[in-house]
């Protein structure tokens, strides 16, 4: 948060999952304090209270889960804005107590959703053994270390300081998949720009028409405003109309992206601003490069056009 | 499924929860049989694999959760097609042992995604009940019907026969969520058209550019073909592609939406079939009817209008 750097932190519990290694990838974190909520939104609640300074949430999941309520929980009450992403690879690895030969594995603990992430290595690696389903990762770690189960499946910053051998890593079916979180706080002035930043939002418009995202998305095109994401959100339809989430490269303090705001604002029924914040950085390759605004585009450009115009209207026109 | 009709169900297990809830709302499956699958992985691969007809699998579910991993099976394998959907609202009551009075519940067995939805109704009525996480709204009755615990939150369904009251009913915090389920073939004819119908498709586009997305849209609001849901999907950004996943409304037997998947076929990376199938009616109020081809856009419009180039292109101008 600016301003005060936020030192009280929760986090999607319950310990030793994801979001707690999300967490602890940002140095205040690290330094503060840390509690996990029981849910996405009692975490969200604590920060609208006051109990928290910061909330961390995971938002976009390709394992399923707890990402609609993220969006939903965060249009739904008091304003909250994103001040920081960060993404994590979703890793999982076969863990047991230490001399226990992967051979002789009966039983597997995990978490539905990731057995389910495994199922392919299970399937060619532990075709016999019996999958267990716990409650989260951190369970089934502690399953496999006080023996009611052979193993576990979780994530390997779910093993803590459990006597746990690792027997095989990198075993989810789909080597690319990421969590991305979001630090969410109470409104203030956002995370300076860095030139690489991004803008999320919800908007809603009146009618399911593709003309009516077609604008929108017009508004964010003509400024050189990319979107990163976008997902719909299905509403009780007698009420009507359309949610859309936006995630938008560029951060407010922009020109392009803060004319482009403005013409949503115009056209939208609702434009809920979620905050700019620094982009995570997946990679150092060359597809993960910061984008540049267009040619024409920049807040050099749009100060000229608009010196330009005042001169227009001012009848100087040499 | 086209020709022969399905007679070999899976769902999304276990048995006792909405999916089978949903699964019986279809004519051919209550006459059927019905198999609970562990995952929706493998609910498709018995499809797949031939070993079922079709698989009854949530798509849209606003309570979060298996959502993610339904687009990503329907993509990633052997082709496979919508052949109907069936939205259920998601409804949660609290129920006990006969006799069990609401002001002795001291534990309430609710899987986590049932107590978050409920968490207005449980702050209110039971503050100071502890919450105990099962793994499915069938487990929580069960835990409350062997008396494990005082209560539990579960769908209506969930119930079954197991001798239990409801205390309270429509606990859901929101009363308008509802869940999306999708019957799953192996290809085949389309449904019949019913002049009602949506539309699914999985695109790629190359870049992240607004510009590629606006391009998917103008070719289906050109053809008046309107969008009911988008969603775009996290893929390792080292792909250096997109994926949307879209619903249309209309038929791939109409000329309309068929000139527009030939525009979409010209212009991305890749466009997957998902189906075409009824779509479900929500309400029979004014918001809910069935949107007609507008103005110039029918089956008739787009047959004078290839009559009409033909004769162009023969020379008879008459």
């Amino acid at each position: 948060m600016p301003g005060t750097p936020p030192t009280r932190f929760v986090y999607l519990g319950p310990a030793g999952t994801f979001a707690e290694q999300a967490l602890r990838t940002i140095p205040a974190a690290e330094r503060g304090s840390r509690t996990p909520a029981r849910s996405v939104p009692e975490a969200l609640d604590a920060v609208r209270t006051g109990d928290a300074d910061a909330a961390l949430v995971p938002l976009e999941n390709s394992v399923g889960g707890a990402v609609a309520i993220t969006l939903d929980e965060m249009v739904d009450g008091a304003p909250l804005v994103i001040t920081r992403e960060v993404v994590l690879p979703v890793e999982f690895v076969l863990t047991a107590r230490p001399g226990q030969p992967i051979t002789g594995i009966r039983t597997v603990a995990a978490h539905p959703q990731a057995s389910t992430q495994c199922r392919r290595w299970l399937r060619d690696h532990l075709p016999d053994a019996v999958v267990v389903d716990v409650l989260s990762n951190a369970a089934a770690a502690a399953a496999a270390a006080g023996g009611e189960q052979d193993a576990a499946i979780c994530a390997p910053f779910s093993i803590g300081r459990q006597r746990l051998d690792v027997l095989a890593d990198k075993i989810a079916d789909h080597d690319d998949a990421v969590t991305r979180f979001v630090l969410l706080g109470r409104p203030g002035p956002p995370p300076p720009r860095t030139g690489d930043d991004l803008t999320s939002l919800a908007v809603y418009i009146a009618h399911d028409r593709v003309g009516a995202l077609l604008a929108v998305l017009m508004e964010l095109a003509v400024r050189g405003v990319n979107l990163t994401r976008i997902e719909s959100r299905p509403t009780g339809e007698a009420l009507g109309r359309y949610a859309f989430f936006l995630d938008c490269t560029g951060h407010v303090a922009e020109d392009r992206v803060g004319e482009a705001l403005q013409g949503l604002r115009r056209i939208c029924a609702e434009v809920r601003f979620l905050g700019s914040y620094p982009r995570h950085r997946w990679t150092t390759s060359g597809t993960d490069r910061p984008v540049p605004a267009p040619a024409g585009l920049s807040d050099v450009d749009y100060a000229d056009a608009a010196a330009w115009l005042a001169r227009l209207r001012s009848g100087e026109l040499s």
